[in-house]
């Protein structure tokens, strides 16, 4: 089963990604992320954790219904009503992989769980065996794995080879593990363990060493590596794709270390999934960050123009930066806008297809060149907003250094009008405070940026807003939701983003609370 | 002199950190940087490459001069101009070291160099020759080292050490080594070279493994790391003080490797270091980001709550993270706000004193509570705004959906008024036209973002432009410069940021080209 040159890429950038704070992808949103990382060439996409919300089961199932090519995951704790709901949610997959876990070190055992060492192989092996009932590909992941006792992960290990799992996953959840004594607990767990298995390896960067311990696992033998694009995900986040991937083509495959991954699709999910998720990739980032191949120093800049090689490892070009490029202007048609959007490879409804046209028609007013990387904006806002109760009609806005920034908000909702204005400390926060009155709905602002889509002066605003509600003593739990907003003017951006924040939030409350490791 | 437990923290965030597309600090802000790290209790600070420009060669001085207890290095190739002039930089420093290098890969002697192998041996010697004549403390470093004959480097490193080098560092310049070979490079070397020298590593991150890198240089015996806060630099940036200081806290010193950094001070350096640099820390950063100690799955809120171990491998307050504090209010006065500095650590002239809490006087009007991170940012904006030749003195603006933004900007120009409007696509677009109007200066807008200071409706908006001009084939280079504005006003912030950006170009037009490795 272990083949060379054969290092499967196990995305999880709608499962731990996704629980980075503040985000919350609806289920157009998670299609269109999932067919993203189809189009990439994952091996295995990790849809979601059922369990955790109808929300999140309905979600997994869409994947599982219309994206073709990767296997679909679904996580389940052990318990059967886990593995029960994580199995209907895949069932309907080309392939289905169920992926189960349980915490393996003693503090979480003994404080989280409430279990004996025994009690928690005996509920691996029933669990991994119950997940076979339903498919042939099981993955058995041991939470905390590297601050457990290595002779209970064997153990633990062995029990759910032989209860069915076809995938051994060994999760540095905490962060916690440095490379060589990673890779040397993988090669003796495969020593000893010793079934036919695939390992896996699963890392978070708290010390930020998660592409290196991801490295060192697939030196000692894992031929699965979990990612998520962007290195998002629980605090400090997951081993990045791109950095893992582009470290395995740059540095591995000569040595026959390698993943089938479509380098040159990177760039645009990179972007896709910071749009969508409303984090923005910061410039000094691997890989996909603006500077990754910038030259600053004229020492640099001098070598890369006598010969490329000298200060860069990797073509640019291979991970898909070819620069933006001009696809749409002002006259162009709807036809000319539908085309330019599957070639692009989004697959919008017709209605879909109409609003972004009409989006796109006022931004052609105010700007003459549209970009391809504009109307991926365009596209991925009109997704956004699919669910929204409330809907902004028109804004105004006025202020100034002596005098009170003030706004005017007109919404609809359900066919209905509401006109509200407050003044504010700036006019963001005028026109924030003027969509507070006319929605009702009270929020705090957890945090806001602003980042334009392209270069140049005419660039499109692309604001992101966090908010957030409950959260206090013996009060309801907090809750957060993203809003992105899109337009050439940043308080226009940011009263579309502070809306979609509220919406959501709206949707949000509706959903069920538990979410995982 | 290879003491146990004695891992020296070299900084190059004035050196390599500044020579991040766009970043431009000023003298005082150099200086402001050069203090915090001291009170962070960096072992060695690079504080510029001299030879670069008479503005480099006069912030290294002003470095050398003021700041006590690091050692002050002075970055130069082995050219007997280059050593003069960082000699003559770091001369009134405490202790001083200069820092000298040459490439020793094939593709860097051939391609960029043109220089033989020996004839680049004799350079080096000769270099390092030329700096001991100076100094006491001298480093050398083979650049591009990782793609270097490893024999070719015994015989530069031997020959260096024996013209006097002190400390010899392997720089992974163009991020290419993998963390097993870098380790076994390095114990090749310590082995073959055989000198009493202090070995060094310097990484970058450009296939996401800078911090690995340096773990396994210090694993194979080096005793100094070089450094940026918040891991900027070329391309993808150098190896992160904040994430080697803690993985080496976390997991080293039970092995006796440590550095003495005092790892409160890390979130108050990464803080200003992101302020004065416009490079924003990502929230999925690791150690300073906003995420890295933030649970937002239920089971993993249920564990932290349960037993913080669960889910944390450091405790947030041993970086100084205690959330920010509420120090002033409305009516505090002139005597309060300055003692409110000086426990945050600033040292500021009288009238920059006095220029601050005007500003803050105008903000408290605004804002009810004023934390500590609000005055950090109130008072480095002034550090920045420093040496500005146009003045901003009011601005009103006026826009919304179905209006044309329009904004009409007063600015000061050495003692003179200037008005001017303009509309835009949206109202910072129209702000900055006028701006631009009024100044006359054309220049390209690269990049905008805004994030808030602390959280809250009320919250300081930061805005970060970089503003670029040349770089047309046959024109002159391409310049760019950083902009920084704060605000609660986003549209006034842009206009500061902006403004900034513009007296920043008018200066740096006005200094020399070259920079480095």
């Amino acid at each position: 089963m272990d083949e060379v040159g054969d290092v499967r890429i196990f995305d999880t950038t709608l499962r731990d990604g996704e629980q980075s704070p503040g985000i919350s992808l609806n289920l157009k949103e998670k299609v269109e992320i999932a067919e993203q990382l189809a189009r990439l060439g994952v091996d295995v996409i990790e849809a979601g954790f059922p369990i955790s919300s109808d929300g999140e089961t309905e979600a997994v199932k869409a994947i599982a219904e219309t994206v073709r090519g990767p296997v679909i995951a679904g996580l389940a704790r052990v318990d059967p009503g886990d593995i029960d709901r994580a199995a209907e949610a895949v069932a309907t997959a080309e392939r289905a992989r169920i992926h189960t876990f349980i915490a393996t070190s003693d503090i979480h055992m003994k404080a989280k769980l409430r279990m004996t060492p025994a009690e928690v192989v005996a509920a691996a092996a029933g669990g991994v065996e119950r997940a076979r009932r339903y498919v042939d590909d099981v993955e058995f992941s041991c939470e905390d794995a590297t601050r457990s006792d290595p002779e209970f992960l064997v153990e633990v290990f062995r029990a759910t080879a032989r209860a069915g799992a076809t995938t051994l996953n060994l999760p540095d959840t905490v962060g916690y593990a440095l490379p060589a004594e990673f890779g040397a607990l993988l090669s003796y767990l495969r020593e000893e363990v010793g079934e036919d298995v695939i390992w896996s390896v699963h890392t978070h960067d708290d010390l930020g060493l998660a592409v290196a311990n991801a490295l060192a696992g697939v030196e000692a033998g894992a031929r699965q590596i979990e990612v998520a694009v962007n290195g998002i995900g629980e605090r400090a986040g997951n081993c990045s794709l791109e950095e893992i991937v582009m470290a395995l083509r740059t540095r591995g495959a000569a040595r026959g270390l390698d993943t089938t991954i479509n380098s040159r699709e990177i760039a645009r999910t990179s972007r896709l999934v910071s749009m969508l998720t409303g984090y923005a990739v910061p410039p000094n980032k691997a890989i996909v960050g603006a500077n990754a191949f910038a030259h600053e120093a004229g020492i640099h800049q001098h070598g890369v123009m006598v010969e490329r090689t000298t200060y860069e490892i990797m073509d640019p070009h291979d991970v898909g930066l070819d620069g933006s490029k001009i696809v749409l202007g002002k006259h162009s048609g709807r036809h000319a806008f539908a085309q330019a959007l599957e070639d692009l490879g989004f697959s919008l409804s017709k209605e879909d297809v109409q609003k972004a046209f009409e989006r796109f028609k006022a931004l052609a007013d105010r700007k003459i060149r549209i970009t391809d990387v504009d109307l991926e904006a365009i596209v991925v806002d009109e997704i956004a907003s699919d669910e929204d109760e409330y809907e902004l009609v028109s804004i105004q806005v006025a202020g100034g250094t002596h005098m009170s920034p003030t706004a005017t908000v007109r919404l609809m909702r359900e066919g209905e009008l509401i006109d509200e204005s407050a003044i504010g400390d700036g006019m963001i926060d005028a026109a924030c405070g003027a969509i507070q009155r006319a929605t009702g709905v009270e929020a705090r602002l957890e945090s806001f940026s602003v980042s334009s889509v392209t270069g140049g002066i005419d660039a499109l605003g692309d604001v992101t807003i966090v908010l957030a509600v409950g959260g206090d003593v013996d009060g309801p739990p907090i809750r957060r939701a993203t809003g992105r907003g899109v337009s050439t003017d940043v308080v226009e951006a940011s009263a579309r983003a502070y809306l979609s924040a509220v919406n959501r939030l709206a949707h949000l409350t509706r959903r069920a609370p538990e979410a995982v490791a």
